[in-house]
């Protein structure tokens, strides 16, 4: 038997209008769930803030642990924007004017429209591989295995496909939900069995309201859709023996 | 002149689900917004998995790093609500039913429905402090700096207001936004000889779209009033001067 490799990652949500709570991060779920889909698991997700020292710290701890680091915020034209010169700090690269992103961003803007501040999205470690960005002309970066994206989501989540063959995964990590309309408290036991009979499968457990009435969204998760079928069939044993009805969400 | 104490915390989410990109976390802005409010801010944020050694790891890292950890998830009655034994574990502090929460939750369900599911939310550290839930009964609870929140949004919001006496912060760090019909870029500059001004202040640079138009907000935080309204006055002088355009958002 072959082990198949697991590859594991880390997300770095840079931005103090997160730690804020003004603005609600939606990248880690399009992340993760991208991720997923090309076999990487995500196994932390942390939020800092806008400070050099900390986001060379964390980069230099997560890109010596896990196969692969996403950082998103932080690659604009103004004095908040520090991912370029933290990633070019944490590898000790130079921090230089990158000539291809120079160029895609030259000829994005008009004549004229070129300024500074724009210019400014064109600095990066020197010889970053470029993230294109179809949407709004700078790209983001990758140096080995950290890759850097914007923070806003519309145009983060129209950079990953031109990503997904950059990236080397694993099986594709699939997931299963079963809906039912009881508590958690009802199934409790009946699921740790199951839990403990599958133990490399992920089985979690989540209430939720819907319609006015209380349910429970058992995910069961794994790369094999064989034990999946297998938990799947287990926790419907009990639920059709104790009478629980399965509802759509 | 007196050097007020600044007050500092962690935010920890538990939870695999967010780590899946299945939901979406929010419990983040709400604490962050209900902390700045009462004066304490939030250093960084760390989503992990159910997993008890990562769960005490990271507590007993950020505990000794911070006034305050908060939680979120995995206090319910399935197997993968470990959030209490491994608190139990990070303070080596002996696991077992809190005699209050067996009343509380005794109280709470109706004769015959307290079984063994929902008993096992009665299990937390020995003589930790209960944090009321005027929701749906289970409480959560507190050892030392460590305060332990239930993941479901509306159920953590609810149990805030119980415990905003029980947290001593600094003053409330208030926040002041300038929306803008401009783009980064071209305040980029402007933006950055305010910061260097003002470097105690903390401002953001945030682009939006809104009915089909780019702007961007500017939010400067303080505890200090005084010197939010200095950096606001500077702002709207260069933003005069370049004739750019003041928005309600």
């Amino acid at each position: 038997m072959i082990l198949k490799k697991k590859y594991k990652s880390a997300i770095v949500i840079i931005g103090n209008e997160i730690l804020s709570g003004r603005t609600q991060d939606s990248n880690t779920s399009t992340l993760a769930i991208w991720l997923s889909s090309i076999g990487v698991n995500v196994a932390e997700v942390r939020v800092i803030p806008d400070v050099q020292e900390i986001i060379v710290d964390t980069l230099n701890l997560l890109r010596s642990t896990y196969d692969y680091v996403f950082t998103t915020g932080g690659i604009g034209p103004t004095h908040d924007d520090i991912t370029a010169q933290s990633v070019s700090k944490a590898f000790k690269i130079k921090y230089e004017v990158h000539k291809e992103a120079f160029e895609i961003l030259k000829t994005y803007y008009k004549p004229g429209q070129f300024n500074e501040g724009r210019q400014k999205m064109a600095w990066m470690p020197k010889n970053a591989n470029l993230i294109l960005n179809p949407t709004s002309g700078a790209p983001g970066f990758n140096v080995e295995n950290v890759f850097c994206l914007p923070g806003v989501p519309s145009i983060l989540k129209s950079m990953l496909g031109g990503l997904t063959n950059t990236i080397v995964g694993g099986e594709p990590i699939k997931s299963h939900t079963i809906s039912l309309r009881t508590v958690e408290s009802e199934i409790a036991n009946s699921l740790t069995k199951v839990q403990n009979d599958n133990q490399d499968v992920e089985i979690g457990s989540y209430p939720f309201f819907q319609a006015g009435k209380l349910g429970v969204s058992i995910v069961i998760r794994s790369e094999d859709q064989t034990k999946i079928d297998i938990c799947n069939s287990q926790i419907l044993k009990f639920v059709n023996a104790k009478k629980i009805e399965v509802v759509e969400r």
